[in-house]
């Protein structure tokens, strides 16, 4: 038994006007639950320190930069590093990066129990559009805010285990977890933010939403046998509805925990590792069953091409 | 709207004694039934013609020879695909197919209206092992029997859409769907024999099996924005229990028919390839999407290789 005891922390709404302080704060609040409950390691959401920005068409890049973070940890987010290393507890959160030479990503971080960040990730699958879209019910501006990832899909040893990151939108696409996996990973952490309804599609609301959402979290997890522990921000920001549903996955694919309110909530779990292990060696056994020599359109061709009309 | 009405014609068990001749009569019988309903396509299970014989060991290789099919059609399928002709309805079934030269794959075919036989794939990921196995509670010697399919995963132009086939345990895979889905595939045929019960974990039962089944299929439906249309062979051969829940899966992930028996059943769903086009265009638009500049160990590296101990 290699048993991980994680906390996915779900955070409810931030609002626009709303403070990284105050997130921080309520932050600090469901690591303290964590603490109680017996938590080695804390997952919050993507962008989790302020509310999700990208919904805001801006033309002002000043405006844009307000929303990043220059340096991590950072005085905002200080007392959250600081409460972390006190309660010997890892931790994972998203937050806006700009890079000291101008870059601008979607990232997260994990740091192992002192506090000290350990890994990085920076979201590679962005969604949405780079420009204004009269016809989306709303907009959905990652792609003209952030450039794509440039560190790929890493893993990092921690907490005994192997572990890897990934961020929202990430988690539909099955070569997120196939390139982790093929690094032997055990825990997939992914923050994300996840409007309740389609901006292309209004018909398409939270149920279809929350189904999408466990399908690619559930098959990443059993096709991979890897723990995934997924955290919603949620609820209502200034009028723009996000789904809840965090979840905990085992490596079998089954729920072992799911999150019930909109809100800030905790849910805790024992994740033994070595529950990776059974799926590793027999039908995910890639070594005896993967067959590269058909896989080479995955990396060589990025969009669909349909062969000729006949 | 271009809607090819599918029928979906789940297998009962075949016992090891039961002739093809018997086996094509069933398999005619279910083919009246769906012209009755005006089926388009019919799609049978994975070895369709005889039993699950992977579950057995030889050693003699003319008693292995006599499970496989010489050529396609033969004296014992001619039959059907008289009838497949007769009544303009295309079929794809699984069968073992011994090549003039002597290689053995496991193979299915695709046939147009007129029963011409214009697609064939070769199983790529052949589940079980080679020799036997004395930990397992029965054998699945498909590493024995079958070479891996030499094909790849192609996809054919047929009854006005685009079509990729894919057998058993490539379900499992997502590099089988994707492979397809960057060809424009809108409908995925797969047959299977699935074991209620896995030989390696006896506690792991048809309810996680067919969980599992559903698992894959609705993930590679929904992240491909593509139809898939899953046959079982069901029930219990010769004692040997095999899951049925044959599915057929709308290009958002979700099942809309979905057989209810182990035995000869059959699934009729009208299915617009036009449905495909969403999420093609918008959340799985992978020329926006995708960065396979991250994708690169996914068909370089067979194996998981964990990181080194730090």
């Amino acid at each position: 038994m290699r048993v991980v005891n994680v906390a996915a922390a779900q955070l409810g709404p931030i609002q626009k006007a709303e403070s990284r302080q105050a997130v921080v704060k309520r932050m600090i609040d469901l690591m303290d639950e964590a603490k109680a409950k017996g938590a080695d390691l804390i997952v919050y959401p993507e962008l989790a320190l302020t509310t999700f920005f990208p919904r805001w068409y801006m033309e002002d890049q000043a405006e844009v930069d307000a929303w990043f973070e220059r340096e991590m940890p950072n005085a905002a987010t200080m007392p959250l590093f600081e409460r972390a290393a006190r309660h010997q507890m890892a931790m994972n959160f998203g937050y806006a990066e700009m890079t000291p030479d101008g870059h601008h990503f979607n990232t997260c971080i994990l740091t192992d129990k002192s506090g000290k960040i350990v890994g990085k990730y920076r979201k590679v699958h962005l969604p949405g559009h780079a420009e204004f879209d009269t016809k989306r019910a709303f907009q959905h501006l990652e792609k003209r805010y952030f450039e794509p990832g440039d560190l790929g899909f890493n893993v990092w040893r921690a907490l005994g285990g192997i572990f890897g990151m990934a961020i929202c939108n990430d988690r539909r696409w099955p070569e997120t977890y196939r390139v982790m996996g093929l690094q032997g990973v055990e825990m997939v952490l992914i923050g994300y933010n996840t409007p309740s309804v389609n901006a292309e599609k209004s018909e398409e609301g939270p149920e279809k939403r929350l189904f999408h959402n466990r399908l690619s979290v559930q098959a990443g997890a059993y096709q991979n046998s890897t723990w995934v522990v997924c955290v919603a921000k949620a609820g209502v920001e200034d009028g723009h509805p996000l789904i809840g549903g965090s979840l905990i996955v085992n490596p079998d694919g089954e729920i072992v925990a799911e999150a019930k309110t909109e809100g800030d909530e905790l849910l805790v779990h024992p994740c033994d590792l070595d529950a990776t292990t059974f799926g590793k060696e027999t039908i995910f056994n890639f070594a005896q069953h993967r067959r590269i020599e058909h896989y080479g359109l995955i990396s060589s061709r990025t969009g669909a091409v349909p062969p000729p009309e006949t």
